[in-house]
């Protein structure tokens, strides 16, 4: 049994499918971003869009993180209210949006645009506005070439100040590291240039913000970021495990579990568990049988609320064959002694974090004795 | 502008991303599903996993479902709590839910097993238990010949009820038509079999439940069923719609859409819309574009909270290139004068129905006026 399995094993959740935090692994990581950052003189502004849960953005306005950033006003709104004092919107706001920005009391609110319209909407609001430079990932942005202009109609705009400039390059993050070290190497080259254009012509950014968790530590090599905007580093998930770190291993360790329940156990190929769609979102490389399961154990959907806990024996037959494999599996013998029996847990890591996290209400975050408290995931569908 | 378009044109959403539903729409498939069962002498149990909400469901019963079908104990006690009168849990109940489901007051409940086990933990329950058959599925359910041995020990047991059989063939519900009414018939004989069988053992089933949207018309046909669960039908999806029906076109209407906020517009190949991952379930076909665009636009994945609504004359431009290919079209000309203006709304019709209902808190249920009432989706993560 590994020293995961062991752990996850200490653990009884009242019922199934929960998501469960390890604690020890999600405090690690905290440290670990922070003390990244502060080594390299850079602020760490946590992205609150992962995990939409105001007691873990308190862990990290506590551990040393400027404020947190959102991707909706309704997240913006939640943190705000939790007392977390400087939040930002990382996405250009609707039309709809600014109002509610404006009105959020006790905090320094930002938000960043990428059109004269935007600024329009926001004047008189008391925001700081960035402009959000598009460094390729083609979602939102306005071209490096157009940014200064952008940047003085925010200056000759009442009641709204000039941040500084955002460029989150989406698209490279989950790059493999070589890939990843090449084409963010070129955006830190056009970044610098960027700001040094502002510089010259008398908006020098106050902040430039931006990066991620697959990024972070070219970011902060690269010296061209005042800020890190970084939100899977705390919990991390299969997709960027795969990814892969750019420099050796991820100094951050999985943290973020999913326990189901083995409900019907009636094939040689596979068992049925309580953890579908609904408690897994599956647009990346699946979740990973953690423990529970015979080594080698893969989870495939079957459908909305039930997965397939796959035994590796089967893997091979179910890959090749054809027909009702599975039938014919269950008439090749007897039943494998290592299948997870009914009534079981079974542990899955999630492939894709954030939306994962959308589909849940709460986090179960458990110490390394097995118990376990309840964080409620507060600004979820906070829209 | 197509009738929808105009419909829905009438909507002004308070904040996006947010479901829509057409009432009439709703209320026209909530009578055709009725109708047929009823004509049919068949009970109709609404499948409350689709849409996990009491207001919902509260209307499927006034309009003459015998009661609601769930997957989970935690919708079970959300639709009972809620005085729908008869709660059914169609998938195998994990260890921690039998005292759950037997503390359930003032309604009649009822849920499967496909292990002796599991009738072990419901002694003294008072449950009506149904024997759940695998039709070929290979998600839960014994298999045809196991069946009537499950039922005798369910027979023999104090404190529960022998309520009849459970056959959901879940793989055969999006099938082709061709396909789908050729299985229908094979399972549909070899359920006839069963019945007959369990018949002469002196344990006629009192009911034989099963079915769904995809093969409800043969279902009803076929005479075997005696209660039909159906979902889907009441809100319908892109899902269903590419299935087609078994004979002709679909008796129900396209009742759901999603409403979101176009929230950058600095491309000609795409605009940038806030309904990403984790408002739309992507398993299945993507979501269609309805209106706010151009015909023939489509949505894509741009990450977890937004997504680019492509307009046409750029997708084959998109299928075939490589490299930087928005900016390539971005280079190529001019705007294209029919793609939505930023901060205009765009609506969506989701790909697969339950899971993207399980990403959110409420349904807008619109009148043809354009106002609406919200609804809480309130049965969501009850696990």
């Amino acid at each position: 049994m590994t020293e995961t399995a062991a752990f996850l094993a200490r653990i009884n959740p009242p019922q199934t499918p929960v998501l469960v935090v390890r604690r020890s692994a999600l405090l690690h990581n905290l440290a670990t971003m922070q003390a990244a950052c502060d080594a390299a003189g850079v602020r760490l502004r946590a992205h609150g869009k992962m995990h939409k849960c105001t007691a873990l953005a308190e862990l990290q306005v506590a551990g040393g993180a400027v404020g947190l950033c959102c991707q909706t006003v309704g997240e913006a709104e939640t943190y705000a209210r939790a007392g977390i004092a400087d939040v930002m919107v990382t996405a250009p706001v609707p039309p709809w949006g600014w109002a509610r920005l404006a009105a959020i009391a006790g905090a320094r609110v930002s938000a960043v645009v990428d059109s004269a319209a935007q600024v329009a909407l926001a004047a008189g609001s008391g925001l700081t506005l960035f402009v959000d430079v598009d460094p390729g990932t083609h979602r939102a942005g306005v071209a490096p070439d157009a940014a200064l202009a952008l940047a003085r109609v925010i200056d000759a705009t009442d009641g709204v100040s000039f941040g500084g400039i955002q460029a989150y390059a989406g698209h490279v993050q989950h790059m493999q590291p070589a890939a990843r070290i090449a084409a963010n190497a070129t955006l830190a080259t056009s970044l610098a240039a960027l700001v040094a254009e502002f510089t010259l012509a008398g908006l020098p950014p106050p902040q430039v913000t931006g990066g991620g968790t697959g990024t972070h530590a070219l970011d902060l090599a690269a010296g061209v970021f005042t800020e890190i905007q970084a939100g899977s580093y705390a919990l991390m998930d299969v997709d960027y495990d795969e990814a892969g770190a750019t420099g050796g291993d991820w100094p951050f360790r999985p943290a973020l579990y999913l326990a189901a329940t083995v409900v019907s156990a009636r094939h040689k190929a596979l068992v049925t568990c309580d953890a579908g769609l609904k408690a897994l979102y599956t647009d990346g490389p699946p979740p990973r049988v953690i423990a529970g399961a015979a080594p080698g154990s893969r989870w495939r959907s079957l459908g909305d609320e039930h997965g397939a806990i796959m035994h590796p024996a089967s893997l091979e037959a179910l890959r090749t064959g054809s027909g009702d494999v599975v039938a014919a599996i269950d008439a090749s013998g007897g039943w494998h002694a290592d299948a997870p029996a009914e009534g079981a847990f079974v542990w899955l890591h999630p492939g894709h974090v954030d939306p994962t996290i959308a589909l849940h209400d709460a986090l179960f975050v458990a110490d390394e004795d097995g118990t376990f408290e309840r964080w409620t995931i507060d600004a979820r569908r906070a829209s």
